[in-house]
């Protein structure tokens, strides 16, 4: 064992007390937040039956799955034994899916709708990077049981809420819908099973243009005029174009659309206009680029991110069809997913207060607790540490570590409270 | 995927919102008590490097740990492949390794002594049985670097102020010490490689009695001097004797007992004895026949239970030589563990408040979150349903979840507040 690395396996945190204090505050702001609009934590396991979780829900996630040895397997394997036969139980890579379990398990004891927090571990053997682990948290928050956009409003109100509320700001929504695309796929003269490839190219618009997406979309083989009926849909509209506007750009140019579609676009976006009266800094925007990796989306589909720091910090939208697979009937679902990893580092939360480090030498170990209990009869939280030989130096490093005061345990006097400062040098 | 169970895997849980808001009051509550002492959380990640969850620190525990297949994997695996060799992490079977393996990673970083709380799931592929679960939370606390006994007083304390916060009373604790135990062993003629062996069958004493040990003891092999002296040391004691006579009678049995043990009984149950002044209904005592499964201690060990139940609640140990397998040299430890199931199970929480149903019909999403926004804003939990024909049941249905006022969205006026009580059948 000697020569054991002493580190966590490769891609996962130790954390300091320090850094649990605050994913801790992060975690009860975002309940505290999320519990006045009704949404209540469940828990499930950290593994599922392996088959549930590689039914294709996951998508690319499924490739990243941990899988866990079965037990009882034999001292020496069969010749040509698949490892694929020696699981039945497997990590977690998302909440959503045994969020669809948990539902169908449970629906009778679950109000209806059904607002569920959840913040857990999840696990995905990504390649290690910066700021990408194999074991992090996410926080999902969905509503299940509620097919009007009242949920998709809910969602963004409580979210962007609960975001403000951690001091992220100023925050921006993109909003779209996948049966817009869906649309817009098929007045492209997309086929429908090349839906998805076509989705994926129109994903990097922001990145590579319509030159980029055209050309892309001819080396994959769609016809040319997919990407030009595209872009006279979707990119005929000013950068700064309004709800109203985009609405009415898309009543034109989709005259096959469903009638619920832009009425529902009308009815967030309202939403959202109200919010902006509330929430100081909040921006939105129709964006008919954004398509968002998951396939089971089946209507509004929205990013949230912080103005300026380019990255998205929460996305989600609506999954009517995800939850009939676990129950005799489909459930109307919609979710949102917060990056919990990045809002810990964005949120404003503070640090703990450590209370009084009560320094002693050898006194009789009854004596030193009595003092340190009268100090926590008066309110205070107290450390014990033994005294060190440089007083000033040990005072420097507990004011460092995030000790305010201090006091002495002494024969006859029982600790006398003394403020910590920083040292001079 | 129609057919498939929506159940959990066999041995784990869904947790129920009502069920999650138990077990997150307890865990905050456990962590504020324990602050005050000043124990810091810390988290590891779910899984470890195999070679470190089988180096023999987890005893039987070892024989339960659920292994992840590794990655990589070709297809067909060769014939006489051992699964042995599929796997180089594992999921934790406890806090205790990782703890260690933590300390050895960032022991710069952590102040000395160091006092750990941790609170999080653990995986044994345990026979499922009623209240044993194959995953479970623990919650443990430990001070590291800390040699006297001051440790041991201050967990002590630290412990049975935070179970009494809980509601749990009256508690009793039992003391014991393993050099107290290895010292009989020697004394009774127990060859040192033979004491695991010997201690085993000591700590069935409150089951099967003297008779049973000596039956079982030469069952073993062990000479009838063994069990004759054991008796005559452990047994040779009223039940009801006081510390300072355990004591002196030790002095008197073990005349070779190294020095400091007495002392450190003395110093411990001075603490217990200041403890039971404060903590009302808590009692202690030292019993000579507790052992504690792990073969790691080395120092005092100890047991809580609440009276009248039964079965331990909590319970720990010295553990002076388990992190010196990780460090170059020996940092003392000594460790506490709760059973955090039960104490759940045992805890006076409050249920949470669940504010306002606020029920809709038709109206639209802005107005109805609107309406939401306004109760909100005068500092009200609000949770939207859509309103159901039979109002009398549905107000029923909404008091029995735990809502306790309702308020009706209607056109012109925006949420009237009122009370919810159980209806009249």
């Amino acid at each position: 064992m000697a020569k054991l690395d002493n580190g966590p396996p490769r891609g996962t945190r130790d954390f300091l007390p320090s850094e649990v204090a605050r994913r801790e505050s992060v975690i009860a702001a975002i309940s505290a937040s999320y519990a006045r609009f009704g949404f209540r934590r469940i828990e499930t396991p950290a593994f599922e039956a392996l088959e549930r979780l590689t039914s294709g829900q996951g998508g690319e996630n499924e490739k990243l799955i941990y899988k866990i040895l079965r037990r009882g397997l034999p001292v020496r394997l069969d010749a040509g034994t698949s490892p694929d036969s020696l699981s039945d139980l497997a990590l977690r890579y998302d909440l959503t899916v045994p969020l669809s379990r948990f539902y169908a398990n449970n629906e009778s004891r679950l109000g209806r709708p059904f607002r569920a927090l959840q913040i857990g571990p999840v696990w995905r053997a990504e390649r290690p990077a910066k700021g990408r682990y194999r074991q992090f948290t996410q926080c999902d928050i969905d509503v299940l049981g509620e097919s009007s956009v009242l949920a998709e409003c809910e969602l963004m109100e409580a979210s962007l809420s609960t975001l403000s509320s951690l001091g992220i700001a100023p925050l921006t929504l993109r909003l779209n819908d996948r049966r817009l695309l869906a649309a817009v796929a098929e007045a492209s003269g997309v086929a429908e099973q090349a839906t998805s490839s076509y989705f994926v190219s129109l994903d990097k618009l922001d990145k590579i243009g319509w030159e980029g997406i055209s050309a892309e979309l001819a080396a994959k083989g769609f016809a040319p005029e997919v990407a030009r009926t595209s872009e006279k849909i979707l990119g005929g509209l000013q950068a700064g174009a309004g709800p109203a506007e985009v609405i009415s750009h898309l009543a034109d140019s989709l005259p096959r659309l469903e009638e619920p579609v832009l009425a529902d676009l009308g009815e967030t976006t309202a939403c959202l206009e109200r919010l902006a009266g509330r929430l100081s800094g909040l921006s939105y925007r129709i964006d008919l680029t954004i398509v968002r990796g998951m396939g089971y989306y089946t209507g509004q589909i929205f990013e949230i991110a912080q103005a300026g720091a380019g990255h998205s910090i929460a996305g989600g939208g609506r999954y009517d069809e995800l939850l009939g697979r676990f129950l005799e009937r489909p459930v109307p679902a919609c979710g949102l997913s917060i990056g919990f990893e990045r809002v810990v580092d964005l949120a404003a939360v503070d640090s703990p207060e450590l209370g009084v480090a009560l320094l002693h030498g050898r006194e009789a170990p009854g004596l030193i607790l009595q003092a340190a209990a009268e100090l926590r009869d008066k309110g205070h939280a107290v450390s014990l540490f033994p005294r060190r030989k440089s007083l000033g130096r040990q005072l420097d490093a507990l004011f460092e570590e995030g000790y305010r005061a201090f006091a002495l345990v002494e024969e006859g006097s029982h600790g006398e409270l003394r403020p910590l400062a920083p040292q001079a040098d």
